[in-house]
């Protein structure tokens, strides 16, 4: 087999085989396919998109480069979910508790990630005393104990994809609804669990910025997710404004805490409460979405889903008295109210950018290895439909630094003001499954 | 500027800067744009194209990677030719002592190239003392001379085209026209001549199989020209069947000198003669089309042609005494009559066929340092449209080794006998200009 065969076929748009892929990730993983070769077969790829059997393929390729984990040890709805990245992102914090809180079992490795904010992982690092470094018979002890643990990667899962991921990074061919299907699915299969539900952003702060693109992408993925037999479900979902009021990382704790209190900001509750029923329908532990709605309100409102929350930071040896004290958390020095100087409605307020500025005062990082400041981030007063007096508050930012007029007025022309009425945005785009 | 951003740009189908296609070529050239991004670059080209202007660039950005001819010393119309590449071409050592009858200046580097047979150089160098390797100085004194030089390449010339080509090979980017076109031109344009013809040849022995792509590609090349100040025509021509009736080195000198002597196969003399009668037309030389065809006639009847090859053999050390013995050049110990098994008609003989059954016989070769035999060889002494009678010579194969019937059975086999009548097949199907 020559890969520059395989090229040629991709680019004459032929259906690739299973034994084809198989050989070509395989040889790209132990380096006898060279970088120039993959990046032009990934960019035909671009061009020509892939079939479902051969996402398939590419996708159960990348799973077989490297380990999985076993939770079969796990008795019970092996659950998993994952988004495709957004502002203000703090969902797994939140709905790890209340699906544990009905008896599902969640059982997660993450990696650190890049952006605007740290990953899960930091944010749960935020609390003091909070261990990611668990091993992995610990890891499924705790799963099995209490329902949920979130950990650090301990795996070598699928390094066909990491290497690919980088190598589409510098060569123009990272948007490629194929390829981002297969690698996120990829990594979700080697994690092993039986049930997926993924959020598939859009909007001015996300990844995709056209819902249709958006559609295509979660239909691939769950495509994919069926040919593995797992119940897989994907919620487009909009991030045209960061979701909830928090953006930094133990911003976001207290956020998350809050949520599960009842107290959370609506949008962030909803989204929560949407990709849980989701999760607990597909898992076969309620009979109806409405059922699995009713049963996670009750969760939050009996306190059962913030206890979950409590001996999940208590079984990674953190301090679980932080729900009842955000002082325990990182807190950042200065304050700095954002006010408006106009009356009106918010019309709109660019995710991005936003994340982009909190990105700047510290709270997330652009390389592996720079290191964040996780009480830094902004707080935001008003959303997209919100009303604002002239003078009122519109966001806090929290600092570690000194900021400057300026700077504080970049933040204000993030918002745009509109002397008209504005309505809130649709939150839930659509549900494939 | 980073190649990433330029490789998005091209993917989104947007057209790049004179600017941004010069860094790009300067960088690749430098190894400071790895080959990974150039494969990307290259497979989003295949897809997306080019515009006019950034062939031109691109072309351009290749001449001035490298040396150029300096033809300024030589009085009179710097004329040069091109050919896509088929089976039998020897076009050049024919119209190269035509054209210079006629006055022209064929001052012409070449390189050795791959294949089915021996390039010019190697056709050249089966004439006994013929040296290739002639200085600079010496070169254009004798194009001065005599109108008429080839010569090995002294000079770097387009040393990101040889680059980028190597890099095409492997990774599924060579079919493609404007990276066709801009390589060839380039070459062309770094050669220094101000009057150039293309013989863009089409069918199951060239590199093009389609008729509109050849016309595309042949228009491409024009433009290019044009945007270059060079007067540029190409012919669009059949290689369906090998052109002329030698295929393997010394057999097509023999024919090259035959046609010079006006005894050559009627399709090969009509190629010469319209590709000469273009290049003297646009060179200024004749007033019509018509007027270069007749004045090339008549150079051939009275000799001057003939004695126009005799005196560049000459001036390069080779003995001229060859058009008149053609014993004096390699010689094959065996030659096999493939004969008609029925009566009937040339329906088609595949030409990529014949052509790698020669390079089987040792007439060719596949990698640029194997060496190549310039005796052997094949004779065709049908062609498409000719009738046959059973038992009569079809070819006449020319080889150093003993051939089984197997063998011989291989090559009937690339004949395609019909018992009904078969029309011609047309030569020059178009001209662009």
């Amino acid at each position: 087999m020559r890969m520059v065969d395989l090229i040629l076929k991709k680019r004459q748009n032929i259906e690739l085989t299973e034994t084809e892929i198989n050989w070509m990730i395989e040889q790209y993983t132990n380096e006898d396919i060279p970088d120039y070769q993959m990046s032009s077969m990934a960019m035909a790829i671009v061009f020509n998109g892939m079939t479902d059997k051969e996402k398939y393929y590419l996708t159960n390729a990348m799973v077989n480069s490297g380990d999985r984990v076993d939770l079969s040890a796990i008795e019970g709805k092996k659950v998993d979910k994952h988004s495709t990245g957004g502002v203000g992102d703090k969902t797994s914090l939140t709905l790890g508790p209340l699906v544990a809180s009905c008896g599902a079992k969640l059982a997660k490795m993450s990696g650190r990630g890049l952006g605007h904010t740290g990953g899960t992982l930091d944010k749960l690092e935020s609390i003091k005393g909070f261990n990611i470094n668990v091993s992995e018979d610990d890891f499924i002890k705790q799963v099995k104990d209490i329902g949920i643990a979130i950990i650090g990667q301990t795996k070598d899962m699928c390094p066909a994809d990491k290497k690919l991921y980088a190598l589409r990074d510098v060569t123009g061919t990272v948007e490629s609804i194929p390829l981002i299907a297969s690698s996120i699915m990829s990594k979700k299969i080697a994690a092993g669990a039986d049930t997926i539900v993924l959020d598939v952003k859009v909007g001015s702060g996300a990844f995709m910025e056209d819902i249709e693109k958006a559609k295509a992408l979660a239909k691939a993925m769950v495509n994919i997710g069926k040919q593995f037999e797992r119940n897989t479900t994907a919620l487009i979902t909009n991030m045209d404004q960061p979701l909830g009021k928090a953006v930094g990382n133990s911003l976001e704790v207290i956020e998350a805490i809050e949520t599960l209190k009842g107290n959370g900001p609506k949008d962030f509750e909803d989204l929560c409460i949407d990709l849980a029923a989701h999760i607990l329908l597909n898992a076969g532990i309620v009979g109806s979405y409405d059922e699995g709605v009713a049963l996670l309100k009750e969760k939050i409102k009996s306190g059962e889903a913030l206890n979950k929350f409590k001996d999940f930071i208590s079984a990674q040896g953190g301090d679980a008295t932080v729900v009842d004290d955000y002082t325990l958390l990182p807190t950042a020095k200065y304050q700095y109210e954002v006010k408006a100087k106009q009356d009106g409605f918010v019309k709109k307020m660019n995710a991005l950018a936003i994340g982009n500025y909190a990105m700047t005062l510290g709270a997330g990082r652009l390389t592996k290895d720079a290191s964040i400041d996780l009480a830094v981030g902004v707080l935001l007063d008003k959303k997209i439909g919100d009303d604002v007096k002239q003078g009122g508050t519109l966001a806090v930012i929290h600092s570690n630094n000194e900021l400057t007029d300026d700077k504080l007025n970049e933040f204000y022309s993030i918002y745009k003001i509109s002397s008209e009425r504005v309505e809130k945005p649709k939150l839930i785009f659509d549900a494939v499954q």
